[in-house]
């Protein structure tokens, strides 16, 4: 029998998981294959981790270098997260013609394209199933099961910190902070939760997802970005006053000249079903041109869920390599070289419907300058609530508008909280509402 | 540019989508492939259909064995339906030496062994993605996406015709004819529904996903199976009053020893992701030892999303053959060879949670006797409910039962049909509930 040798390079959460699967289901995996798929070494630098590790002494290190260096390897699994040392790491293993594989999202978004175009002159692979929806096969979906569709538009639930604390902000009335705490003690958030909460993480994972639907470069730098970590109960409440759900959403959408791309904090209809993924879960819902909707749901993150994925990739890379075959297919889904990249939208000339909450001081009169200030910037309102009560000291107002442009929104905005009846500043969350078909005031 | 050539046999819905995807997406697949993919010849004996086909005049034909005989054409695309012709084209097809595509989900319970074992000997692919959940990628999830799973459970709404009456009896309240005669004028169900209400169409696809998820050969014979022809919204009604809803489920779970499988109504809680899979959609949710549990979610069936899974089969096999390499993975998953099937356990060792109801003619002491005898044969009660007003002559008595074996369950209810004061026969639905904790009565 024919055998394919790993090499791991870091043995955290996710490696530890790698090298679990590959050493427990030796025998499922042979039965996939046809062939042996062998753990042949595995680097790490803490050596408690590398201890705990399942292989023979002989095979363990403490150098990546050696699992690189080791010319028995053929596929190097890069599993120690960051940018810059993962890089060089990956950008050598394809210099001495190994396959790659990584679950690293932040590699892929900001060096993907040279990474990519190195794998592509040294002819080899470059696999990452798991660095967007961990153990949730979305890549595989969108490189090979929907080739035949182009891509009209995805929302993505893609990172299991920021939907558990939304979760528990929703369900359970926490404010943001005691949400945030519970998620680090449940071990759903970091000690420094930023790269999380602020959406950067999903920004990383969206980029990935836009060159896949879209058959473009990676491109991180176009996609506007805000986080969860202002997000105020209040929002949350009156959403669900008008039928919505808050979920930090990527959102990329193909309106046949530009892309948008931008992930944000979103109203969605509550009985949408990405509004009923819930907890650290991780959701796509896409529309295919010919397949219509499709909802792809799994577990983002952890061990075993993202292991999964990195050895699904394991696996695909291991075939091509037991038939002498490398560059099957492209990494992106599309030959690059046959493509012509669209641009990207730029958030003010998105449209969309957004919810607006004004903090008014002095009720009376109020609410005819603010419409009349939205008036003559095109922006026309969908819904209403006015509450008598007091909120810290001012009355809300919170409107619905139809579709209106962002910068025409954001010029109104400047201009109502100048206004000495309001207390500044406006809030704003964009609605994705296909149904938002409300009359008009 | 390589070109790989197909043909297609079959020009009804599906075959006219797959005919129209891949003439009018040339670029777009080409891009995805790195070589042209084009549609060299169709073969369709309704005159009409032929003339609509987006092809030349010279690659058009009414017999099937044109296409057979055209040394040109790389790969066989059958979309006939039906399975004794499609099996004498598919077998025909493979021992000429070709690549065969086919949505033919009846073709692949009843022949796929013997097409397999062909496509093996002959050294050819057989692909067949759209056969089960039409355009969703669940197949492709199975043999790749999860590949490094075991599958623990997997359960799957696999018929949109049955999920829509479904739908509209427990959204609408509607009778089970009149909700079948609403899916037949809207395009939904065939004029004679057997095969999809009867749940003949769902054991199909299951028999499929069992092979898959178990690596195990093709086979329909042990797959027990009931249909929805026989529901009485007065189930659905009370199935509500316990928090559940009743879909019909393609259920196949791995006890570790033996393999359950079986298509059937069944309750399951309101709040579970399948329990708003409505319409004439599709969904699976499974449950993988790495993974955890995932969902697929989109259309089963339709034109363009079958279409969609077709070209998508199509395009994998293409890359094979623009790369001189046939046979890359098994078609379900693992090397058959190297297997050893389970057997699928008889319904009557089944061991699960039951709703009962018996239509007591009597009511004072009626409930002792029944649950009485349900106790002789090991079934506790988790739940009842008993109605005071009477519903056709006879007052309801419904229970939710703990865990118990099926073969009890049936003895008891036939003891139960025998007591005077109940009007037979009972009604028995399963339960998938896991979180079925309800105290003991």
């Amino acid at each position: 029998m024919k055998s394919v040798k790993v090499g791991l390079i870091g043995l955290g959460t996710v490696g530890a998981g790698v090298a679990r699967i590959l050493t427990e289901r030796k025998d499922l995996l042979a039965r996939r294959l046809g062939a042996d798929l062998a753990l042949a070494g595995a680097a790490e630098i803490k050596p408690e981790r590398l201890k705990a590790a399942p292989l023979e002494e002989a095979c363990r290190t403490s150098r990546a270098q050696d699992i690189l260096d080791d010319p028995g390897i053929d596929i190097v699994v890069e599993l120690i997260g960051g940018a810059t040392e993962a890089r060089d790491l990956v950008l050598a293993a394809i210099a001495r013609g190994k396959s790659v594989v990584t679950a690293n999202k932040a590699l892929l978004a900001l060096h993907g394209n040279e990474i990519l175009a190195a794998a592509a002159a040294r002819k080899v692979d470059v696999a990452f199933e798991a660095a967007v929806c961990g153990g949730v096969p979305l890549i595989l979906a969108l490189r090979q099961g929907l080739a035949a569709n182009r891509i009209q538009e995805m929302f993505g639930i893609l990172n299991g910190t920021c939907n558990y604390i939304l979760t528990r902000m929703s369900q359970d009335g926490m404010s943001y902070a005691q949400a945030l705490a519970e998620a680090q003690q449940q071990g759903f958030a970091e000690a420094d939760p930023t790269l999380d909460v602020e959406g950067i993480d999903t920004a990383h994972k969206l980029a990935i997802l836009v060159s896949l639907a879209f058959g473009m470069p990676l491109n991180l730098e176009p996609i506007s970005v805000s986080g969860i970590s202002k997000l105020d109960p209040l929002d949350l409440q009156f959403a669900r006053e008008f039928g919505y759900a808050i979920k930090l959403l990527a959102i990329t959408r193909n309106d046949g000249r530009a892309i948008e791309a931008r992930v944000h904090p979103t109203l969605i209809p509550r009985d949408h079903m990405l509004a009923n993924v819930n907890g650290a879960f991780n959701a796509v819902y896409l529309t295919g041109d010919a397949v219509g909707p499709i909802l792809l749901y799994g577990q983002g993150a952890g061990m075993m869920p993202t292991a999964s994925a990195v050895v699904s990739d394991i696996l695909d890379l291991a075939r091509n390599l037991t038939q002498g075959l490398k560059r099957r297919a492209p990494a992106l889904g599309c030959d690059q070289a046959l493509n012509s990249p669209r641009p990207i939208k730029p958030l003010d000339e998105v449209v969309t419907n957004y919810y607006l909450r004004f903090a008014a001081l002095d009720r009376p009169g109020v609410l005819s300058q603010i419409s009349g200030i939205l008036g003559q910037h095109n922006i026309s309102i969908a819904a209403v609530i006015q509450k008598g009560r007091e909120v810290r000291g001012a009355v809300p107002i919170v409107m619905i508008t139809h579709e209106a442009k962002e910068a025409n929104v954001r010029h109104a905005l400047l201009e109502i909280d100048r206004l000495p009846i309001v207390s500044p500043p406006a809030v704003l969350y964009r609605i994705e509402d296909p149904n938002l078909h409300a009359a008009q005031i």
